[in-house]
Order: C-alpha cells, then structure tokens, then sequence
C-alpha cells in the first residue's frame, strides 16, 4: 500500500490508525485512503477499537422468541437513531445463555454500549460488560439492575388498565389469558397482577387462562366457555384476542353481550375486526429517546445512572367492550 | 492470573490461547480458567480469531424494513441451528448503506461467514468479505452472486401460482396489490411479474393496484373499486388482504361472489377471517439446511460454489377465491 500512495510504511501506519499525534497533509492522507481502497484494505474493528479505547458498536441481545410487530417496530427505529449518532447495531443472537454468561459472550465483541431489553442480566454481568469496556449498559425492563441505566417498563400496567376498564363497564368475573408459549412469561405474568391488582378490593374476581396460539387451544377454552361464568376476557395482546374472539363467535357467544373482549398493543388488525376490538395502546420508548440517552452515557461514563419510567399504557375503548 | 493459579505466566498464555503444541496437565488448565473466571477474564473475539484464523460468528445483516412473522420465525430457527452448530449469529444493522459497502463495514467484524438476505450484495462486497477473511458468504435471494453460495428464492412464483389459481377459478380481470411502503419492492415487483407470467396469452388482464398499508388508502381503493371492473385480487399478502377485504365487505362488496380474494404467507389470521382467506403457502428454507449449508462451507472453503432452489409456493384454497 505504501508502494501504491508512494508513501512510507510509516505514514500509511499513522493515516489508518488516525493518529493526530504526528502531521501529516491532506494530500498524503487522500493518496494512503485511496490506495487502501483500491486495495480492498479493510480495518479491523476490534483491532482499531483497541487503539481507540473503543468502539461505535452498540450490542442489542437478539430477542428468545420471534418478535412482534410492536417491538420490530420499535428495534427498527431505535437501529436508525443510532445509526444517525454514528453507532452501528449488532444484535447478538446468544439465545439460551442465562444473562450473566450471555454478557461474557458480548463482552467478546467489545461494545462501547449494551443495551439489554427484558430480565436475566445480573449486577454481576454488567461489571463484566464494563470491565471489557463497555462504557454504558442500558436496561429496558421492569426493574433496574446495580451500575446499569434503567429504561423501567412495567407491564402490570397494560393489565391494570385492561381491568380498570372492564369494572368500569360493568363486568366482574374477568378471564385473564396467559399465552402458553414459552418466551412470553416476563409480559404475560406481569399483566395478570396488574389486572388482578385493579379487581384487588372489589366484587370482581380474576380467572387464569392458559391458552396456546392455535385454533385448536382456542376452541377448547370456547366450548367450555359457558362453563367458567365470566363476563369478560382480557387475551393479551391483538392477536391472541382476534383468535379467541373468532372461536366465542363460532361457538355461539355474542361480543360484548355476553363476554367483552379486550386485547392489547393497538395493532391495526384490531381495527378491522367485527365487533372493533378494544384495546390497551402501549406506548414504548421513542427509539430516538433511547439512542440519545445510549450517547449520553457514552460521552460521560461517570454521569450518574438514569432511571426512567418507560411504558405508557391507555385504553383504547371500541365495540368489543 | 499467574499468580492466583500459581503457575507461570507463559502457561497462562498457552491455556487461554488453547494452545495444543504445548503439553499441560488436566489439572493446571483448570486452575488456570478457574483464575480466569474469578478474576473476570473475557477472551477479545477478534484478537482470538486472529489466533485461531476465524471466529465462530455468523453475521447476517438486519432487515431494512421491520420484519414479518414468516421471516422473524425463519432467522429464529436459523439462529437455533447455528447455535446448535457452535456459531454465534450477529445482525449488523447496516441500514441505508448500499451493499458493497455495507460488506466493508460487516468485513470489519472479521466473520466466518455472512449470510445475506435479498439484493445489493454486488461481486466486489464478495471479495471484500472473502479477502477479510470469510469463509463462506450465502446470498438469499433472486439471483445468484459471483463467489458466493446462493439459496435462490424466487417470489416470482408466489405471483404465478396466485395468478393461475385465479385464473382456473374462472376469473379474468385481476388486481394484484402492490404496498406502498418502501422496502417490499423487492418482494411485491417479482409477484407481480408472476401474475403478469400466469395470465400471459390467455384473456385475463392484469392491473396493478398501489395500496398503503391504513384503513384510508384501503378505503378509497375500495371506493373506486366498482369502477375499475376487476373479479379478482391478489392482495401481495395475507395482512394487506385482510385489510383490502374488510375495506370492500364495509363497501358492500360481496367476497368471493363479487370479487374473489387471494393474500400469500399462509398466517393464521387468515383462517381466523369470514369468509376464510384463500392464500399462497411459502416454503421458505429450513433453518437447519441453511446452517448446515454455512457450515459445510466454512469447513471447505474451496468447495464448489452450491447453487439451491430454495422456494416453495403453493395456493391453499378457502373460501374467499
């Protein structure tokens, strides 16, 4: 490459690796990139965030289960932000590794930044991320971890508003679905205290429904629906109601007459069903939000730890209720 | 770390670096990681590759468009596979750069191999990749790509079977949907040419219908619907057909009498509607397969380049066609 720029090894050294300590001219330096493209030449990340002291890198955990419409939505843009902040996303797919040994495992790659959504990461995995290098570790999820940022979602909220409303409208015997698919317990449980939270108290009662994402599950938990005596449902989310809404119906029970249905995640589909579905719209965190606060931590290490709350949660009141 | 497992610090170098030239007890390579792991030690990927002559990582680049459930499920089975296999998958989210200069950016990363989905990816980011150290890269796509491995997915034959489908149902003016949003072009236009395909010389005709993915744009499509004279519409997929359809039932369009509806991804939803939506099942390759394809050729790099069909497209009829 020297060769090629007419350069000495030297100055291609110090153009490559941006070393400010030493002059050299723009000319130089146009002539050393240029030759290191026509060269195919390619920097080494890791290499380079070694000299740098770090890297742009912020290291996402690849969800365990297939994501949602609301959560890839939510991932996409918080990838733009970032990227107009000059830091590039890698999500690291290290699926069934408990948290503290899966932060060993992105400890490897060393991010300047790790950004953790759900439960798992102990204190422990932190102090190994930030002994690697890592200069911020932001967690999004119901509580935070010691020496972690904290974006705090607590999804008992999205069930207390679902079973504030249902009282309201009238209803007191409330079935609550829990999907029976594995992944999903860190949402599903939490919703159910919130919704039992908000019938603590009064006349009403809470009844558990495990249910699984097929029409089979869903027909079962309908034909003995007539059985349970419950006047209202809260399935979830939108899709998990859009299946049990569908099996009621078929089996003869008449939405919300008979049985209110509400979902949650305000997905568009819930729009286009008959009766409209309601619903609880989740409000996440502004993926800009998030990025700006990942930078924040970035350029100030030692800034005392953030801690926001993160999830808004309202109802979304249609025919289905 | 020499000193906690009492051992040289050469030792230490040789243990950690697996060294096998050098001879070391059972017992003392088991001091050696238990001073490791008390100690926090965490191996640096790249500067262990460096050593080993690649990584583990299998890096796969994120979507540009948030993505839908069949592909979510498709990369989650495929990160299961690699996982079982030993590598660690990584999605490097490098939206918006265009691909051969995205392969710059993921070259950096020093992958073992690179697993690209759709188009962009160009002979040069190949050999940018290759030169950087990757052993094998796959391309998922419509077209094969000089020096990689190419499991070929063609969409044209969703349109196809979707257009024939309609066509020996007796219908002969057919819309076919394509969204509006951005980054579905590569999907949407093979789909349509698939359709054009089917109904090339016979008396059917086919008219593109651009369609956002909201109740508005459903609507006014709706609205002009009478106008345009068509008895038939492939709807791109299953979620756009299950908003074209609603918007039409509301207009009083009578479904298949009238118009007869078709969507492809074969999602429950589809059956979940009334009438049940007719739609295009789609193969797409097993996440196993594809891992072991990746493996076989890290381990041979100099192996033939492998070619595979890798789509399978066939209509499941309901009541909506």
């Amino acid at each position: 490459m020297a060769r090629l720029a007419g350069v000495s090894r030297a100055t291609v050294s110090y153009v490559l690796n941006n070393t400010r300590a030493v002059r050299i001219s723009e000319p130089t330096r146009r002539r050393v990139h240029e030759a290191a493209r026509e060269l195919g030449y390619v920097p080494h990340a890791a290499a380079r965030s070694l000299r740098a002291g770090h890297s742009r890198m912020v290291l996402i955990p690849a969800p365990s289960v297939p994501a949602g419409r609301l959560y890839g939505r939510f991932l996409h843009e918080l990838q733009w932000a970032l990227g107009r902040l000059d830091y590039t996303v890698v999500q690291h797919g290290t699926i069934g590794l408990p948290g503290d040994e899966a932060a060993r495992a992105w400890a490897e790659l060393r991010p300047v930044a790790v950004l953790v959504p759900g439960t798992g990461l102990g204190p422990q995995g932190v102090a190994v991320l930030k002994r690697s290098g890592a200069r911020a570790v932001v967690t999004v999820g119901p509580e935070a971890v010691e020496g972690a940022h904290a974006l705090l979602m607590d999804h008992a909220s999205v069930g207390h508003q679902a079973g504030a409303h249902l009282y309201e409208r009238g209803r007191r015997r409330i079935g609550v679905v829990v999907p029976e698919e594995s992944g999903l317990d860190m949402f599903s449980r939490p919703r159910l205290e919130g919704v039992r939270r908000a019938l603590d108290g009064t006349d009403g009662s809470v009844t558990e429904l495990p249910l699984g994402y097929d029409e089979d599950s869903a027909a079962r938990l309908a034909a003995r629906w007539r059985g349970l005596g419950l006047d209202a449902v809260f399935a979830y989310n939108d899709e998990y109601a859009m299946l049990l809404m569908r099996a009621l119906q078929d089996a003869g029970i008449s939405i919300p007459e008979e049985t209110a249905v509400i979902g949650a995640d305000d997905l568009m589909l819930g729009r286009l069903l008959r009766p409209r579905l309601s619903t609880v719209h989740i409000d996440l965190p502004s993926g800009r939000d998030l990025a700006e606060l990942v930078d924040r931590a970035v350029r100030d290490p030692g800034a005392p730890l953030e801690r926001h709350p993160a999830l808004g949660a309202r109802v979304v009141h249609r025919e289905s209720t």
